[in-house]
């Protein structure tokens, strides 16, 4: 992508009319057209025709710090051929059918019914006549794509990516206080489905694991039913089954210096074999169950404690707004007023050589456990540029001292490599194909 | 209840503004009020002040004919203690829970925050600030509660009920091609939590669950992130897993002569024990896992012949629009356009001897099974009348001979008794325990 025109992004939201800029439905099919960002991408004037369409194409991948929607359908896949040239053959299927149903569209135009009888539909039908309702794609790309892992030691090099696997793309080390179930955690690739409908979510990852079947398999997916974070200024912050605020002070999309220091991966980060990762970022999920009965034991001056806020209005213990500063030097009765232990003052910059992730994390509920609780927490997703120096050193210090750490059992425990965003005419994992 | 002045239905909306009825939020707590409905009930011309409210109170539970909202999480509870008194006590503090949850409120007033710092807080807080999302709650009594059942033959009468059990409530028979979980089934208490926000669904479910500790645990819960049943007539038919429209023939809210044919339960259905259920209904529960891949590897003829609908309009085989009526004598090169075997069919009343049934459920995915796939499908909810004569003969016609159980694996079922609304002043269970 050319470094003269950048996409605009704002907040992920295009400001073109794609179907416009493609002249109908039909042109989504765009795989087979040369790369490089249609020029008249940054001058079109219109609105985008739809505000329940999200841009596929541009700069960085939607669904990072696009204006997180209110659900999410996290899919996490194995890869179970050896076959190189069956795998770019799905990924470029998986890239036409992503962008149109980010566009409201079927994967392939009249996929559901309009084929013919004696085939299987192309489009499984149940998002037909929903809004396209904001949905987002994201891909990323595991370390067992490239080799072994730590997970999986004996894993060859199957697809001749080793030289192009970024350093900094390790499974994630065992941190203290998690019980990590396999089966939740790890994978070749991800995909992020957001949207405010949820069947629009779902839908997107079932057809997607449909067309990669023989290729692919859903090595584990996780339904989210209610966003943890905002990533633009204007979104209210949500709460999360502790019943408190969370991601007050995350990075949000209009903080584009913070962006590029903590979020996106630049060239200089990479060797010559990863610049295909340059412009992305690294994706870290963990499933983190919330031990919700016990927490629901401890009372309102423990919990804020715990936190280190005020539940009702979020504010920071001392402070009176959400919003307030943290101030730890405040002390109550010669204590602090933030404890030493809370988890606003340990995931705080000033606790962790300025180190700043992008949250974008959902509730879940699962069920029951089996012994008369519900089975609910948070599933953790963040974006960082190097989860080596960001992620991890703060997960090591968070999984030690955090008096929060009593209330929760992480058991799924992945990351990926999530490319940039697609100029058009490319496709899902191009840049890592091809460079 | 007066015979005489039954209260409004209206699709489970309430034409008045409870808070001016009852006079403020604190009122709210009207457990100990005398029973019998508010005189000015059937009078008071006010619209509902919010939209997203649905009355708690009224001739019916509401969650039944109500106009199905997007989002369920549905728990089911053993009962774990042997004191009546314990269980009554936790029905009457239900009671006054879930009737604020449904109005937007916390459990108690200022529970989450404005109890003192030394208290747990009565309200976990994660629905803070929203909307009451049209939240209803709906009760049920399962048979364990009685006494022995089909699955807890030990089981004694705990509670002094066995002489108040309907006949017609019994564990449902193993029917064809199932494989039912215990753990996914069976259950003393349910209570259905839908609303349009999955987050005030979830809350309404997890503080009933806590306030129930040492009385109640979670036996299963299941969360449904799409409807797949309209029940009244504004609303427009949705699709389930297999992408077709589902629930077109459904009853409504408006077939006010229908539902109480085939809904509501008459005085006359009931021995004398057994009158407190005299305007309920009961609920079938039935998790049904649908085989998604191999069902997407099916033609669209194939698929059509087994719904015995078109998949894009919904029209039955050899009609034009959704809501025409099914023919089942035309043929097409000799044989039925809608085949011997075809859901529509097996389904109709003219299969079943007249027979229908409420239908509510929801489509859920709950992450992978393990082998690659996607956990999905339908998780079933039907009202009836009685169910020894309504779903189970229907459901043993299905099972045996529907085209559509090649690609179902049902693994949970349950039944519940739903006794019917409460007038104000009363209690969840009031009838069945007082009665």
């Amino acid at each position: 992508m050319s470094e003269t025109t950048p996409a605009p992004e704002d907040s992920g939201r295009s400001r073109l009319s794609r179907r416009a800029l493609l002249g109908g439905a039909g042109a989504g099919v765009v795989v087979a057209a040369a790369g490089g960002m249609a020029v008249g991408r940054a001058t079109a004037p219109e609105p985008e025709e739809s505000s329940e369409i999200v841009a596929f194409r541009g700069e960085r991948q939607a669904g990072i710090v696009t204006a997180a929607q209110d659900r999410l359908h996290f899919a996490s896949f194995d890869v179970v051929t050896e076959s190189r040239d069956d795998l770019v053959a799905m990924l470029k299927a998986w890239t036409v059918a992503a962008e149109r149903m980010t566009r409201g569209e079927e994967t392939v135009e009249n996929g559901a019914t309009g084929l013919g009888n004696y085939v299987p539909p192309a489009d499984t039908g149940e998002a037909l006549g929903l809004s396209p309702s904001k949905l987002t794609l994201t891909i990323g790309f595991g370390p067992g794509l490239f080799g072994p892992t730590a997970a999986f030691p004996g894993r060859g090099d199957r697809f001749g990516l080793a030289d192009r696997k970024p350093a900094v793309l390790q499974d994630l080390p065992i941190f203290a206080a998690e019980r990590i179930d396999p089966l939740r955690s790890y994978g070749d690739i991800c995909v992020q489905a957001c949207a405010d409908d949820p069947q629009v979510a779902v839908h997107a990852i079932r057809n997607l694991a449909r067309m990669g079947f023989g290729v692919v398999a859903v090595r584990w997916s996780q339904l989210g039913f209610g966003r943890t974070a905002s990533t633009t200024q204007a979104q209210e912050t949500p709460r999360n089954m502790f019943g408190f605020k969370d991601g007050t002070a995350n990075l949000r999309a209009e903080d584009t210096d913070l962006l590029d220091r903590w979020v996106w991966v630049d060239a200089a980060d990479n060797p010559p074999g990863a610049q295909w990762m340059t412009g992305g970022s690294y994706l870290v999920a963990r499933r983190i169950r919330m031990d919700i009965e016990p927490w629901d034991r401890a009372n309102l001056l423990e919990q804020e404690q715990i936190i280190g806020r005020e539940k009702n209005s979020g504010a920071p213990l001392g402070q009176k707004k959400e919003f307030d500063t943290p101030d730890f030097q405040i002390t109550s009765y010669g204590a602090p007023m933030i404890p030493r232990n809370a988890h606003v003052r340990l995931a705080h910059p000033d606790n962790l050589g300025g180190v700043q992730i992008l949250r974008r994390g959902y509730n879940f509920t699962d069920g029951s456990d089996g012994f008369g609780h519900l089975d609910a927490g948070l599933f953790f997703i963040a974006f960082n540029r190097d989860p080596q120096t960001q992620f991890i050193p703060m997960q090591q210090e968070l999984s030690r001292r955090d008096a929060m750490t009593e209330y929760l059992i992480p058991n799924g425990s992945s990351i990926f490599a999530v490319p940039p965003g697609l100029a058009d005419g490319e496709w899902w994992g191009q840049g890592l194909f091809e460079s």
